[in-house]
């Protein structure tokens, strides 16, 4: 039988991978779709550069036309990055009649959309597993594995790189600083680790999944983020001692028909499954109106993880071929836009504050939260700190974020308020 | 568009689930599959019973050929369990065109690859995702979301009952026997508890996971089976203070070409995923060649999460339906089935024995461990019990199971060597 012959687009760490499987898993592609899988051409950016995998020379090409005008090239693997000329080819290639199977999270997180309604009308598949959380094949379970039921929440570790610090950070007392640079040097942090640290890789996944997952067209800019380099060793610790974990969580919740979509530390109960999701792994918690909670763990990131979802997705792009059914599985979103508004967000909250250490100042401070009807779980109060200065932390019942927000204000304005340390949302209560 | 017609099979506790969930998410069927979906029949035995859900009581009958027969039903859910008449009823709705979605994993571990083949052979689907950890995907994860990947292991808490007894057992220091009897009484274990609690159950599903996950046909007489109901809380403690947490666990490893499949009460590093997964809830730990470690989470039980997994495959049969594709799915073994012997199965264990309290016994067990070069990672060494009686913990290093027999043999033999308590299989370093 004829074999089918792929192009692909980047030998990076992960088209490394992608040529490994393929070629050590041979007889189980094989095996499944019935004819041989060969890399025809690889697009590199430079043809001599030395990389971690051996490839025969002549299937390298600078030129993206000799994969997208190669008739013979049936599925284009696209691993490469990147967004405006990368978003061309693509549609080059749906165009003409190819398959794509992409890992690019910041194009599907973009363009998605426009992406999958021109693989539609070119009668075309395009699949993105490895866009989201590596070797974990979230996509797949949220489009056919929970395909009957009402996605009612989604809670994500998808980020591994900030995973991994404040894992460390927590596990060992270290500074952010000090843990950030001990991943530089591991290789789970860029040398411009923004993207990560900040949040904005995470939100790309969360645009993904949101979409997916409320079949609702979620933006990128519709996901509030925040990230993870402010935190202190001490909201780690006073977190402990209160029972939770920190972690940066992509938060997808939907109540009725609105949605909120954020990614921002939180201080997760010990007792939920993702407090216990460490170092660099990934895992997303999905809640289900039938189903309740599921968790699907596993790497994040890595060339063979990696690799192994771009070539299941490939596994399924053929099995398609043989039926001639491409082109024929994507859902458009079934419900319209609808995002929570401020006074319709509702979460617990943790809260430092540095005061005077004065008569009066916790009942000043209580007041106000009495005033907006926000109790509290908990409250440590600690001894006094040098300079006069009181510590207090606080979790609070659940409150809509637009009232914190005014608390917050209120609180700043105190004469004996003189910082406000942190505040982050909190998941769950805490192992009494 | 016309709808589809459902014939239901069964209409206890997970087949009204199936009924409020078709009922229910009907807006996303439609959207998903383009076409409305009814149920047109249900098989009961006894139709004047009350339940709980209300149906048209016109669509009941006692009489299966009524949907067998009928040539409007597309598609049969079966979860009325069984297995005589059962097959010989999904074996005539498969040769009558209908596709057929069950939960029934007696029967699929039994008699799966016949009825795939009839499935296959009739151009019709056969679908079971619910047959295994209700609400996880995971028979959709070893077919597609790992679809390129070699597994080389599986460890799976696949049965809720006895996970709920054990972790009772583990958290609040309770004696089996009123764990088990507390869990009847919350509805989580059954009058007759054996099947659960002698892993029986679970050995079903690794028979199903197992031919999945290695594709290789494995006979459920080749799972290697033992239960939880001779664990003491003795055992449980010593656990904790080695760093361990007891799980009854359904394994399949695979080396090179050879498989073992067992379900055995297993101490498990704190620090393994599976640690931490509690209560009645299921968990599948899947390591692959290429992805490393994953696992997926949920309830393994109970009506809704059990009827999602069933609608979902209902979804895949109908979009099969829409796009004339159904009975492609299906892949046969590509695997003989080699079964490690004894020699070629290797474990660290766990042993506690009873001795006599006097000179030279510590040396006299270790010298019997070293002919076999087994050595140790843990010893408690414990104060004398009363008369005379000393005991003795200890974890060993990897060990062959012929060779670890042949120890406990030997054991058995010496004068000072008053009884061996119990000896369960251990998975990975234990947090120092």
């Amino acid at each position: 039988m004829k074999a089918i012959s792929i192009g692909l687009f980047g030998l990076g760490t992960v088209g490394s991978g992608v040529v490994n499987i393929i070629e050590n898993h041979q007889d189980k592609l094989m095996h499944q779709v019935g004819c041989p899988v060969k890399i025809r051409k690889i697009l590199v950016q430079d043809i001599n550069k030395n990389r971690g995998v051996s490839v025969d020379p002549l299937l390298l090409t600078t030129n993206p036309n000799e994969i997208l005008d190669d008739p013979d090239i049936d599925v284009i693997i696209e691993v490469m990055g990147g967004i405006v000329e990368t978003k061309k080819n693509i549609i080059a290639a749906l165009q003409n009649g190819k398959h794509v199977v992409t890992a690019n999270k910041d194009l599907m997180a973009l363009h998605g959309s426009e992406l999958l309604t021109v693989a539609s009308e070119s009668g075309c598949d395009l699949y993105y597993e490895a866009s989201v959380a590596g070797g974990i094949p979230i996509i797949r379970t949220l489009v056919d594995g929970l395909a009957s039921d009402r996605i009612v929440k989604m809670m994500g570790i998808v980020n591994g790189t900030t995973n991994f610090i404040l894992t460390k950070m927590s596990q060992e007392g270290k500074a952010y600083q000090s843990v950030l640079k001990e991943a530089q040097e591991l290789g789970f942090a860029e040398s411009d680790p923004t993207s990560d640290v900040e949040g904005l890789d995470a939100a790309r996944k969360m645009t993904i999944l949101a979409t997916l997952g409320f079949s609702m067209k979620i933006d990128l800019e519709d996901v509030k983020v925040s990230g993870i380099s402010n935190i202190s060793e001490e909201d780690l610790q006073y977190g402990k001692q209160l029972g939770y974990t920190m972690k940066l969580i992509g938060h997808a919740h939907r109540d009725g028909e609105k949605v909120e979509v954020s990614v921002q530390p939180t201080l997760l109960s010990n007792r939920h499954p993702l407090a216990s999701v460490n170092n660099e792994y990934n895992a997303i918690y999905v809640y289900g109106e039938a189903v309740g909670e599921t968790m699907f763990y596993g790497p994040g990131a890595g060339s063979l993880p990696t690799a192994t979802a771009i070539v299941s997705d490939l596994v399924a792009v053929m099995k398609n071929m043989r039926l001639g059914v491409n082109g024929k599985n994507a859902v458009t979103p079934q419900y319209p836009k609808i995002l929570k508004d401020e006074a319709e967000k509702y979460s617990k909250y943790f809260l430092r504050l540095h005061v005077k250490d004065e008569v009066g100042v916790f009942a000043g401070i209580t007041s106000i939260f009495a005033q907006y009807g926000v109790s509290f779980e908990k409250i440590l109060q600690l001894p006094v700190k040098k300079n006069e200065v009181a510590e207090i932390v606080l979790v609070t019942h659940q409150a809509a974020s637009s009232e914190y927000q005014n608390i917050l204000t209120l609180l700043r304005d105190l004469s004996f308020v003189k910082e406000i340390k942190s505040t982050y949302r909190v998941e769950g209560s805490s192992v009494s």
